[in-house]
């Protein structure tokens, strides 16, 4: 039997009992969010139309290190949590490598994904200010599923804006989201002011996340007792998803090992940020030297290709402006597989670190993002989402690059999720029928000039 | 924090490295299985033809009391194994039981249920005999997407015919069995002799878990270098499964637990027979006193209204013959949800245990189930399949039995799967679109009426 198992749960009492706020030990901080009608940095007090008030505190908040969670927001982790943390002996053998991999595998629980860590957070804050329902947005559908779960948990009513491509190629998304009492709307769809406007301009949109944030948001404000989560981007979801990471730290300081790499898939970098944090922590304060990988999609390169500037979160410019790696608001991506990657742009605090120069980032096109999926399925046996593959395929690159060098490196990514609902895009794999599209610099050009003007 | 955890998980150390075989125990043997041109009692050897050697061995091998598992099949259990024995503490609180619930979750893998554990097993064991394909059929999809990932894993070529109301219902499920390589066929299909005669008396047909296995019996047999394998009803099958009830055993120990009722879905008796094995063998020894609930479904009801005698295991009449509870090979049952529990027959060994008052059978309309499973995905957060939703319906009566007698029983059932894939099922359930069927005494006596005259 091998020393180190194939899987290690850490047991219920050695479980985060905090979540981690990486802003408290940042050497500078992320520049502030800016209110788009005045320019100037936003209040916490201004942000309660859109977010309950201990969210929009743990928004502001760059100060406190460690926050308590609460005991029934860990009584509902306790469900679903520890996830694993898998040595990935085989795929090891498979690709031939001195490596040790590692991976934290988020898809064991209904949602499928990592999101379920921050939904519960934001439901369970909600709840407790006595909102009356929520709204949120939903890509690839994990996060609307997630967000849908905790809200039948703690008996909130919910509006999902689902963006449309994913509407129309993930039905059984959409039908687990109702299992879980969720209302699901295509995205554009013309029950908003920024929905009916947008579908005029282009009505065979098939809709981006930046679009359904605008329509999540417009409702929410528009509606009495009704907030607005997101499961991205925002400063409070790293510090939920920072239990990833925090558990991931913990499970491999018991077996003895800290990770030389640490690689995550990047969208909004919700499971980046997450998975980073007690890593990035120690690299910020010398403890540690941690390589820390960012994976994104070629055809939708925030990082790689985009601009660290302000910008609106959303494509209808009714939210605040993130200082970000962004496309560009205006810019709608390609109908790649990983929907849930398809984000202008970045959550600021990881752009603050990746323009600080702490962080690395590799763009890949789809079709080797689902070679590297499928050996990984095979070998694994378990089925990655679109996105996560970005991860692994980011790690095998790692991997073999040490198979070069003859380096015994120590690689940790994230598997944030599983793809059951992904079976149309693996079709198209296996039919050879999948394309890469990768944007030309004159399709970003016109992203960027469309950025809102901020001195 | 709770006493008992949530999820517990045994460590690698602590894992079963042998499979227990409950026909050793048993005061009285299964009848013998049948060849259908002589009526007598079938050898080994004549075995061979279908089933490799190894196998086939398993299968009359009535003696060895504990089968040592080879190392590469321990290997192959370590990437997915331990399944967790989960604390239902969720579903107590919102039944308001005294009794304490327990479920094995056999649902972490990327084939969704328990049926990895035997596919494994199968592939092994014929690739180490040199085969060359196998060909398999699959009711759910569970069992052909566990047997196509067992032989991605041990690289052998597969041929799954799969019961076409499921191949027309879950077209995902079919995708990701392709994924693994495998070649699906939905039957009755034109590539066998007994398919098309099934097409040609009746042409409408959406097939049958008994159709199929005739299918892939007869391309087995009419093919070089490939045999057959059953993800259920067989002896070996029922070894292999035994992991199951070793862990949950093992762990309840742990625990300082030992379950009043142990309740399983059964459909051909894989889970359950799996499930129970260590706890109906304390109680067949006199160690201990516990009740047995198989669970099944009212459209398909082998127990609980079948006839104890022999059948063929399949509808092409190509098979042996087993003495069982069963409906008749020509029963085909209606287009229930569960697909994996619409056989005619069962476990010859679960029907001896049955006839001879060891367990107890129960009976629920699919309706009744999805409110259970529905339930039960809102507060445990797992997605449930249709087949392990009779279980859980199982556990629940039981559980309210608790709540009027105030006594707090140790309930323990199986949580074989998710219902990842049979989203088509939930929609249908919400849609409030689903039909319950009970066949009449009339549609029973025409199974009856074709059953063989053995005597």
């Amino acid at each position: 039997m091998s020393k180190i198992p194939y899987r290690f749960y850490l047991t219920e009492d050695q479980m985060p009992t905090q979540w981690y706020n990486l802003r408290a030990d940042m050497k500078e901080q992320p520049a502030p969010v800016l209110n788009p009608a005045t320019l100037k940095p936003l209040t916490e007090e201004e942000l309660y139309p859109i977010f309950c008030k201990e969210l929009a505190h743990q928004e502001m908040d760059s100060e406190t290190r460690y926050v308590d969670i609460p005991e029934e927001i860990l009584e509902m982790y306790r469900i679903y949590r520890p996830s694993p943390l898998i040595r990935a002996y085989n795929l090891e053998k498979e690709l031939g490598t001195p490596a040790k991999i590692y991976y934290k595998f988020e898809g064991n629980n209904t949602s499928g994904s990592h999101k379920l860590n921050s939904a519960i957070a934001q439901a369970y804050y909600a709840k407790k200010q006595g909102l009356t329902s929520l709204t949120t947005e939903t890509g690839a559908g994990q996060w609307g599923t997630a967000l849908s779960e905790a809200c039948a948990y703690f008996n909130l009513p919910l509006t999902v804006y689902m963006v449309k491509c994913s509407y129309l190629q993930k039905p059984y998304r959409k039908a687990v989201m109702q299992t879980f009492n969720a209302n699901v709307v295509p995205s554009p769809s013309d029950t908003t002011e920024v929905g009916r406007k947008i579908l005029a301009d282009n009505p065979d949109t098939t809709g981006s996340l930046g679009c359904a944030i605008s329509e999540a948001v417009e409702k929410a404000v528009t509606t009495e007792g009704c907030r607005y989560v997101l499961g991205s981007v925002l400063n409070q979801v790293l510090l939920h998803q920072s239990i990833i990471g925090l558990e991931a730290e913990k499970a491999m300081e018991l077996l003895g090992e800290y990770p030389d790499v640490v690689v995550g898939c990047a969208g909004g970098g919700s499971n980046l940020g997450g998975l980073i944090a007690p890593f990035m922590r120690d690299k910020i304060t010398g403890k540690k030297d941690v390589r820390i990988v960012a994976v994104e999609p070629a055809s939708c390169p925030s990082f790689t290709r985009g601009k660290y500037a302000y910008d609106f979160c959303d494509t209808g410019k009714v939210t605040p402006m993130a200082k970000m790696y962004t496309l560009g608001s205006s810019f709608i991506p390609s109908a790649n597989h990983a929907g849930g990657l398809r984000y202008h742009g970045m959550s600021p605090i990881l752009s603050k670190l990746y323009h600080d120069g702490y962080m690395e980032a590799v763009a890949y096109e789809q079709t080797k993002v689902f070679e590297a999926a499928t050996l990984f399925a095979r070998v694994e046996t378990i089925l990655p989402a679109p996105e996560s593959s970005h991860a692994i395929k980011g790690a095998i690159d790692e991997a073999l690059k040490c198979k070069e060098t003859g380096e015994a490196k120590t690689i940790l990514f994230g598997l944030t999720g599983t793809g059951y609902f992904d079976m149309t895009a693996y079709s198209a794999y296996h039919d050879g029928t999948m394309t890469d599209y990768i944007p030309t610099d004159e399709d970003l050009k016109k992203g960027f000039d469309n950025l809102p003007v901020v001195e």
